[in-house]
């Protein structure tokens, strides 16, 4: 058994059996021990980014790491993007990056990088593999440190990879169970969400599943305090029958107005709000000076015990959650915009749907629409570093081939990534894509305004950086260059006709919606 | 004045008036002050890999660094693949790379990461601003530290950038002459030249011009030594009236071969040749055991003078270099393959065209046949990563609007940044790219059996990583969805006539070249 043999053995072993791949040169023994190994299913794309995201979006919804197959650190370079947002949303990667032989990186040919610096600046967990007799071990080790939520980086040089001395495979490895939040925070917690203080329990972490929504309703109803999720969940179940939840909205100055009157912020897997940004003049932090913020529970603990906990000592027991009830809008009519195209998703959207959103402006008006929707999961961008949305669809939909994917994409952000389209393709996936073609950095011309430079308003180079209609993207045309079946809508009842056409049928579809732009810069 | 418009200022003042960019929030002050200081070009790209790309691209053409806007600690991770190809050319780079805030960074946002990390991968210089009265001095030191072959990164806080209260700007920088090798060293390299020994005379570093490679010419022609250059030159002067030089193979096992007899290995600007990847059972080093490798000038050098004093020790001046006439093949006929293509580009090629190749195994007939084509300049990938051809053009045609810019192109590379066709289209640049659409990673189908895996024969797995045909990538569709004038050639009587119309028109155009493998995987 060779290197890469025994790493993968060791990968299927332990349940990871998806690996999302480019490879080069130096990971062309792993890539023949695919065929030496049963049992992993191996996805090329053609771009790491799209790898990264795919391994994001996959993991979020089979609640465990796929692995990444890249190419020294150029190929990390590439996907770095994405693992960052993979780590910014506590889910779980593993990286597998090929390096030169060992013997090899002193003669610093071209390729030659510090792997290793690129990957710590992403990675919880990073280490070099030194001989075939320890990557099994190594592997093990990796898939401990990705554990549910943390990003490891596994590198594996040539030699490593190639050479046939390995020592078996590792089994599956043992892993604690998370840790259970103490009683004595707990009764401290509960003492000031029973002394009529104005409170808000905030929730986040890696999901907000079903039950985890109605137990927080439940604890909100019972004593009176606000229940709220953090501003992008990773994985929020959503539509009929989910609890209602408030959001913290991503504006720091509409969040800082949204919780200014808050005596106490009990946060359950969501970390301190904090401003995306900074803005001249407007403060980092969310929460007003004299709200105290009390980290109760880190996305690692277990928020289920914790919220049962809750439920018990509170005595919720009895209390029925608030929920969404089953409401569909009606169906468009007219001009096609953003908040047109939410009622549609929204009277289309199918049981257990999957949304990933990267809509950026566009994003709101759909999430809004879709809370009375069919039950559904709703993935959100977490580390904010776009060219997500398209690669963590692939991965979704890799995850789960039995529930359609509809990814709520910004014309701008699927630039970045565009490339996951022909992987889709290429796979056959579920996915139906649509394009919000308003042909503007909208957000950014937004974000201009907010900074306040030159009064708020761009001058004309400024503004042209911002603008992405010259020449005009055609995004079904690009779709169709990589194999995918697309259209452009740009009526509602057109964008009604092709989304109820790309709910009835399987693969990937790409409607391109031309919407004007929700903020005007001008 | 404000930090983004002393450091902008400073730029211009120093002659680096292009700026590719794709910003962010943190980056809306940098971009207000585009429209405050004059004389700062801006080009957007959809894509940071675009962007570092193009200013390798431009650098290597202006002989001067371009900046890059870049966004936080993703935006440069995009960007890193193609600022390692520029490190390895020794070609200059100024990345302004946007951060949070100083104050904010604490808080740890979505977007926060090290950037200082991932700068410091693939850059010689790194340094964080921290306050906007030390933004000009920052800037001019990385002016200085780009010089005119490294990649000076600059890290710029939003609230530096804002900032009002900068000390005005710095004007040009002054900077040292190259070192001048020793004439002891030459001395002792002219007596090894002399003494009948197997020697050859490989120039590498950032350009071999016309002039530098008449001078080795005659003086390998004075000496009888080889004359070679390195594998991948930076940029190259060919066609006729260039001087003829060798080229050390890619393949390890031919390059060994090739300079097997050698006593001596001088090296002008080159580094010591190693093989590119490691493959069992052959050796790093390129050179032979018994070949003594003598480093004569580094890229930093001054290799003008360090020729010109060799010509006049070796007394070489009356010397004819050794130079390609000017010979042009004929049109090519019947079906289309790789070297028809190099024959129909050797033919059509006009003067002073810029090639940029990063074809792999389709770049090797074109380079070949264009040794007697007009004159022109080749610029080749310098540090293996891919994904650069299509940016670099974009670059190289911002540098020079009056040269045809002719990107020969992998099909598997351009996927890698294919959004770099959107900024040849939105700035009307005069490329014209060549995409040879073999449908595989046909190198690493090569690169499979040179590494001996699986006995050089991948399995049905490793085989579909290595075939992108599935679905088939339409280039020219893709093009035409991004603003790109495109058209499918499938017969060496199509290629001719949409080469010929292409050399001819002005602005984008991609021919999509469908051609066989050159290698048979299976």
């Amino acid at each position: 058994m060779n290197g890469a043999e025994s790493l993968l053995t060791t990968l299927v072993n332990n349940g990871v059996d998806v690996c999302f791949a480019n490879p080069g040169t130096s990971e062309m023994h792993f890539v023949a021990a695919l065929d030496e190994v049963k049992g992993m299913r191996c996805v090329l794309g053609l771009f790491e980014g799209v790898l990264s995201g795919a391994a994001d979006g996959y993991a979020r919804m089979a609640r465990k790491p796929a692995a990444t197959l890249l190419h020294l650190g150029p190929g990390l370079g590439n996907a770095l993007a994405n693992v960052h947002n993979a780590k910014k949303g506590h889910v779980p990667v593993i990286n597998i990056v090929g390096e030169h032989a060992t013997y090899h990186v002193k003669y610093d040919a071209p390729l030659t990088a510090d792997i290793e610096a690129i990957a710590a600046a992403v990675s919880h967990w990073v280490r070099t593999a030194a001989s075939p007799e320890d990557i099994a071990r190594h592997t093990a080790d990796a898939v401990r440190a990705a554990g549910v939520g943390r990003v490891a980086t596994l590198i594996l040089p040539a030699d490593v990879s190639w050479g046939d001395n390995a020592n078996g495979a590792e089994g599956a490895v043992s892993r604690a169970p998370p840790r259970r939040v103490s009683q004595e925070s707990l009764r401290e917690v509960v003492a000031k969400l029973s002394s009529g203080s104005r409170c808000m329990l905030m929730i986040g972490g890696r999901e907000v599943d079903l039950q985890r929504g109605r137990l927080l309703s439940r604890i909100g109803k019972v004593c009176g305090a606000r229940v709220s999720t953090d501003t992008f969940p990773t994985r929020q179940a959503r539509g009929a029958g989910s609890a209602v939840l408030e959001r913290l909205p991503y504006l720091a100055e509409l969040a800082i107005d949204h919780i200014k009157d808050l005596d106490y912020l009990v946060l359950i897997g969501a970390a301190r709000p904090v401003s995306f940004f900074a803005y001249p003049g407007v403060t980092s932090c969310i929460a007003p000076p004299d709200c105290e913020e009390i980290l109760l529970a880190t996305p690692d603990d277990d928020i289920d015990q914790l919220l049962a906990d809750l439920v018990n000592q509170l005595g919720a027991e009895d209390i029925e959650p608030e929920v969404h009830p089953l409401v569909l809008p009606e169906l468009p009519t007219g001009d096609l915009d953003v908040a047109k195209i939410g009622q549609a998703v929204a009277h289309y959207l199918p049981e257990h749907a999957v949304v990933v959103d990267e809509a950026n402006t566009c994003g709101l008006p759909p999430f809004s629409a879709t809370h009375t929707a069919r039950p559904h999961d709703w993935l959100d961008l977490t580390g904010g570093s776009i060219g997500w949305g398209l690669p963590a669809a692939v991965g979704a939909a890799v995850a789960c081939a039995d529930r359609k994917v509809v990814c709520l994409e910004g014309d701008g952000s699927a630039m970045y990534t565009i490339q996951a389209l022909w992987t889709m393709a290429r796979e056959n996936l579920d996915v139906v894509v649509v394009i919000f073609g308003n042909r503007k950095y909208n957000i950014l011309e937004l974000e201009f305004s907010r900074t306040g430079a030159r009064g708020g308003t761009p001058g004309p180079k400024a503004a042209s950086t911002l603008d992405i209609g010259g020449p005009d993207l055609g995004f079904a045309v690009l779709a169709r260059g990589m194999g995918v079946q697309a259209h452009r809508a740009d009526s509602a009842e057109g964008f009604n006709r092709l989304f109820a056409e790309a709910m009835r049928k399987k693969g990937p579809y790409l409607i391109e919606a031309i919407v004007p732009p929700l903020f005007s810069g001008a």
